[in-house]
């Protein structure tokens, strides 16, 4: 493919940065960030994202700017039924699917359709920041179940949901990232979520499956999808996005789940005001993706990332004190970390930060507290080099704290 | 302007129709729709929206491709300050814009964010259907004043305020669609803008003021915004969209209010997880603005908008049987027809459709009922042509149930 890479605002060091224009990779000027889990800038395929406009504008601009169909644009639905067909063996319908404004656009609207303030969700220990922020926004209220390196753990999940059966709780949702989670990486395995599903069956609750990294592994397989393992479609939402394996700025994403599902968040006033969500990124996107230009992109990705992955779990081994230990990601954006018990996270960020590196303190992905020991690092932004170098900084920064 | 007019699909006759991907234009295949206020699909700028993707991607594609600011993007937050700025004599300070999802986007983060179910809001009666739907998905219990051909009746504002109040309700929101309203096109006039101002403070009540048509005007000016006579911007959010004057497919629009409403706003989960609303479309439609090509695409749209409303209103002249009467819209999309006692909107459209053309029944634009002897006619979507026998054809109608 054809990159053009153009990265010239990304200079946290210009004196001229704008924090509405610039991008907020946080941190400050200077600051080598691992804060968000944005995508690598020199990744996006800008040339094909282009010819993707052209082709959306010159072919069929009066539909494509027009107000859209409110499940959302057709040959997108079924660009990813047959991607979801080739990747997980499912055959879906069109009443399968909706398209949505991203992963926080679908999550928004499960929470707005599906949800009443003060319902229960469970959520897991830690879980994605946004998440929390976005649920507890719609004033839902948030109670967490601890998770390990195979993710999230069953009997405690049923536990807690009977500890809150008894409190007069039913929960409405079990909200998980089953792969390469968010914060820590962790993926859950294939016997936890068939677990899952007959729990979830048991005790009438669905569970929201955030898929969003699902494409972006580095070795191994992807187990199947808590969707997939439930065969009647009934118990699991679960969304998918373009954010992490094309662009966040396009807002971009899908549900699949059960027909009512759908027809619900199809049939909402937003939708209907809208004409559905962002016609115009739908169109470039099927663009982009039927001239069969996603695979090869989502291949690179894995590449690049893959790359940072390596770089950031190397420099750990090299540059972390004794008692510092991490997971060990198999995809998506994120290694957690966790300090000895001398150490607090907000401290060692205050250490980091005078070395020019900065992370995100673990306290922030629990709905319950939790996390005063952990920080995430975000290993997708930076390169391989900013990586090992910042990475070394932690690990001075946390050995002047041991010393 | 170099103008591509591409409207392949837009043909209802063709038997390939796909209800996914063609245009929604309402009534099914070979009927004349004034259902949706759709827009003109010859007068989008197809080759300048090109360009500005050209150079969005090109000069800043990492930028737009990206996670963007959640306030929006600050060089589209600057061209609307001196839009603005221009168009009303407000000088605006970055703190009190921010870049939305559309209208929809912005009303529903309004009611996410500043309601809570069970929340009292007052509409016009008629008011625009679609936002009845979004505030009910919100769970809000929606009461409605009467509006004339001045717009809201404020007297009548007052009385209902008064009987909530004795009541025990405290509405949150009067919600009103002051210039070209939809569905009936009038404008409420400066006196009663003033009136208005006038109680929402006494009764500390704040307004959303719907004003996505303020731009698309066809004889005289557009009176002060109320957000612009409410000099302290304490008591009205207001709305703006780039959906009419550009293409609702980019889903853009923005927030004028005070800056603690916009920071609420900026600072919520959606908007933490997804990067602000729709970062690629707002550099897309920054480049597009910042070449100084709005203005003259509103001057073109304006032309083309007040032909077909003049053909509307001709049409009417001609084709209405006695006892029919109807709004003289100004500016927007909408025409609002009044039937005589002896005949009901379903049945009028029912002997419509037999004669090939449709439009939308008067009671979906009422909260608390009403509107069942109105029509609305949107005049945007068809051409002029099509509209004249369109309305030829009502004509036809009517007098047959007449008869």
């Amino acid at each position: 493919m054809n990159q053009i890479t153009q990265d010239k605002r990304m200079n946290d060091h210009k004196t001229d940065f704008d924090p509405l224009r610039d991008v907020q990779a946080g941190g400050g000027p200077g600051m080598r960030s691992f804060i968000y889990g944005h995508l690598a800038p020199e990744a996006f395929p800008i040339a094909d994202l282009l010819a993707a406009c052209e082709q959306s504008l010159r072919e069929d601009g009066s539909l494509a700017l027009q107000y859209g169909p409110q499940q959302g644009y057709g040959p997108l639905i079924d660009y990813l039924r047959t991607k979801i067909e080739h990747d997980e063996g499912l055959s879906l319908g069109r009443e399968y699917l909706t398209i949505t404004a991203g992963c926080a656009g679908a999550l928004d609207a499960i929470a707005r359709l599906f949800t009443q303030p003060g319902d229960a969700i469970l959520v897991e220990a830690p879980t994605y920041a946004d998440t929390l922020h976005l649920f507890r926004d719609h004033r839902l209220r948030l109670f967490q179940v601890p998770i390990d390196e195979k993710g999230l753990i069953v009997e405690a999940t049923a536990q807690r949901l009977e500890e809150l059966h008894r409190a007069g709780e039913r929960p409405k949702f079990i909200y998980t990232i089953a792969n390469f989670q968010n914060p820590t990486g962790v993926t859950l395995s294939v016997e936890r979520r068939k677990q899952l599903i007959d729990l979830v069956r048991a005790h009438d609750v669905r569970i929201i499956e955030d898929d969003v990294y699902r494409d972006l592994r580095y070795e191994g397989e992807v187990p199947p999808s808590l969707f997939a393992l439930d065969e009647s479609h009934e118990a699991v939402i679960r969304v998918g996005s373009f954010s992490k394996i094309l662009s966040p700025g396009l807002r971009l994403g899908w549900v699949t789940a059960a027909p009512q599902i759908i027809e619900r968040m199809t049939n909402c006033g937003l939708r209907s005001m809208g004409g559905g969500d962002n016609p115009f990124a739908a169109h470039v996107v099927t663009a982009f993706c039927t001239r069969g230009l996603l695979e090869p992109h989502i291949a690179r990705l894995r590449e690049i990332y893959r790359a940072r992955r390596d770089a950031a779990l190397n420099a750990l081994a090299r540059s972390m004190p004794p008692g510092v230990t991490w997971t060990q990601p198999r995809g998506g954006f994120f290694v957690w970390l966790t300090l000895p018990a001398s150490l607090l996270a907000r401290q060692v960020i205050a250490a980091a930060e005078q070395r020019g590196v900065t992370c995100l303190p673990g306290d922030l992905f629990f709905a319950e507290g939790g996390g005063e020991r952990n920080l995430r690092l975000a290993f997708s932004y930076l390169s391989p080099a900013d990586i090992t170098q910042g990475i070394t900084a932690l690990g001075d920064a946390i050995h002047s704290l041991n010393g």
